[in-house]
């Protein structure tokens, strides 16, 4: 599965072939293995001023336009004047390892036995993510970064990318993210694969299409409920009813609010691989920061960043401000110089991609106020 | 689909004939329609000391033991020394019209076809539950209710009877519940109901027996998730592995919090009728007190209680505390003497039923606060 490109539209995508065979933490390896990714600005001489962003579970390399010009899931966050100014910053957006847009999947061709791998990839770990990028960078000829930037499961990644090589990145700003995956999340997620693999039509993983799978329409109504917040739709939607109704069979969406979940179902089947989204999906689930260190203050100890910028809301469920305050407790008590901003947002655990007006100023100030000079 | 009854357990259930044909506020009638409800404590000779409980979506008339040994489903309320002291009061407990334990509903045979309603059952409104119970009141020749008690969907039947036989009952305990379904509740049941009508076994309501739709206990997983809290679930939970796997297939359970889910999916499967469940989830989306007034503070003015105790929980996602607190709010601007609880429970929308130290005290002080004396 691909994003849809217009056919005449530039790929900005570009690929870094990862070792091979690419061993995965869990057990088992890759052939052939890739990942997918994206640039903004210039790579300075001293090549010192990389900014990494790691992605949440579903988005693609395309964090913002450059050669293509269509508008990335952070659109407003990176580019020329921007939060993270693309005049001063190199900005790398890797899809993530495991992920069905670019880089090397569930949903990829095992180049051992030539045909896609669906059920057969091997156990991924969100650690696998981390180990792949940093293989872009080693492709990139960069030795250090200067800002991990993580939102959502792309800060588990940054986390896990700093405390299998301590001192890869020296500041780190990591939005609504946690430290490891607590039970409700765990529950939600968990529910959202039993979704998809109830569905008759995701047969073991031996679907025939992606876009028939609707079990990943319904996980997806899931998500979108623990994305956002009873309070947004308190105020979006009310109790407003759908003007014109198209569906009329028993038991239809009658209300605003089912109206925008089977928008959001409809536009997701299909977009992403099913397989792709179960593995991960329990990648989530499984990853524990403490398991890499005596305890969790010891993990949070090797990390190495010299700064974090860290940030939550209250109305995220999915990823609640505690644990972002966690990991501003365990950064300070490893040593790190910690920004900790709950911000006021009621667009929930999506609010970092929404609310632009109180993330946007968050993130500009925190990179204006990181010194020049070299890592 | 009845409840499990043992083999030589005394069947405390009663029942109530409905007017023949019963009529529906959405259209449609019933025929030889019926509700089965329990009793606990003596009638006075006054009739003037009646509490009618009105039962969230699932529960039947059994909420304690009584000539039926086994524990009902607020066992720990209502009982000779409990908060509602059965050596006080006569109370009584209905099966919801359109429950499947022992009142008529979706899975009830259709006097007039001979067969089952299931889809063909008329759509069924809060307010349809609300007078099925008063005609069990004219049934028991009880003029006036003293104390109405309702829990989650419970309460809003009690506000829709209230609102629709104004001055029915002299006071109310309203507990985790609300006077309209909000967008974040809609958007739940709303998927809930279709992940049962999702399942290729739910056969448009034609499913041979209730236990192999498995859709029922995927939506009671997301019940389940909706009905507790992240906070209890941490210190519950943790991240605590299943001890002993008995399934090894590919994604499957791992986690504690997951078993949990589990098992109280496979207690649902097949106890609770899927075509029940459809029908009540979306009486409680449709609920809006406001529809009987001019405006809602019109509606509440009309309920006619001459004190309430209203209680919520912080943690409540389903129906958030705020909603308790509007509540609070319209009855007092009503003229209703009002003493609203923020209780401290860490277990959300289902702490009443499990949270006793902080529920029982609170409703035991109220009922021994209201004065003797005829209605």
């Amino acid at each position: 599965v691909s994003p849809a490109l217009s056919a005449d539209a530039p790929d900005a995508r570009q690929y870094c072939a990862l070792p091979d065979p690419f061993p995965l933490k869990r057990g088992g390896t890759l052939a052939g293995a890739r990942l997918a990714y994206e640039t903004w600005g210039s790579l300075n001489a001293a090549r010192d001023n990389v900014v990494l962003v790691y992605t949440g579970m579903s988005p693609s390399a395309h964090a913002a336009s450059n050669i293509d010009p269509s508008p990335g899931w952070w659109e407003d966050m990176i580019g020329p004047g921007k939060p993270i100014d693309t005049q001063r910053w190199f900005v790398i957006c890797a899809n993530s390892l495991g992920s069905c847009r670019g880089s090397t999947g569930p949903a990829s061709l095992d180049a051992r036995s030539g045909t896609p791998y669906r059920m057969r990839f091997p156990e991924l770990s969100v650690e696998d993510i981390a180990q792949a990028n940093h293989y872009l960078l080693t492709h990139l000829q960069i030795n250090k970064v200067r800002v991990a930037v993580g939102c959502s499961m792309g800060g588990m990644s940054a986390l896990a990318h700093a405390v299998l090589r301590p001192h890869s990145a020296e500041h780190a700003i990591l939005i609504s993210t946690a430290a490891r995956a607590e039970p409700l999340a765990i529950a939600i997620r968990s529910l959202q694969r039993q979704m998809v693999m109830a569905d008759p039509k995701f047969a073991d993983g031996n679907y025939q299409s992606a876009a028939e799978v609707d079990g990943m329409g319904l996980a997806r109504k899931l998500g979108v409920i623990s994305y956002r917040s009873g309070e947004e739709w308190r105020v979006r939607f009310s109790r407003q009813k759908i003007a014109q109704r198209t569906r009329h069979e028993a038991f239809a969406p009658e209300f605003e609010v089912e109206r925008y979940l089977e928008g959001h179902a409809e536009r997701w089947r299909g977009s992403f691989d099913p397989c792709s989204y179960i593995y991960l999906s329990r990648a989530m689930d499984w990853f524990d920061l403490s398991e890499h260190g005596l305890t969790i203050d010891d993990a949070y100890a090797r990390l190495g960043y010299k700064s974090a910028l860290v940030l939550g809301v209250q109305t995220d469920i999915l990823f609640p401000l505690h644990q972002q305050k966690e990991i501003a407790t365990g950064l300070r008590c490893g040593g790190c110089k910690v920004d900790f901003q709950a911000l006021p947002s009621i667009q929930g655990h999506d609010a970092f991609l929404v609310d632009m007006e109180s993330f946007g100023p968050a993130v500009a100030h925190y990179l204006a106020e990181l010194p020049l000079g070299t890592c």
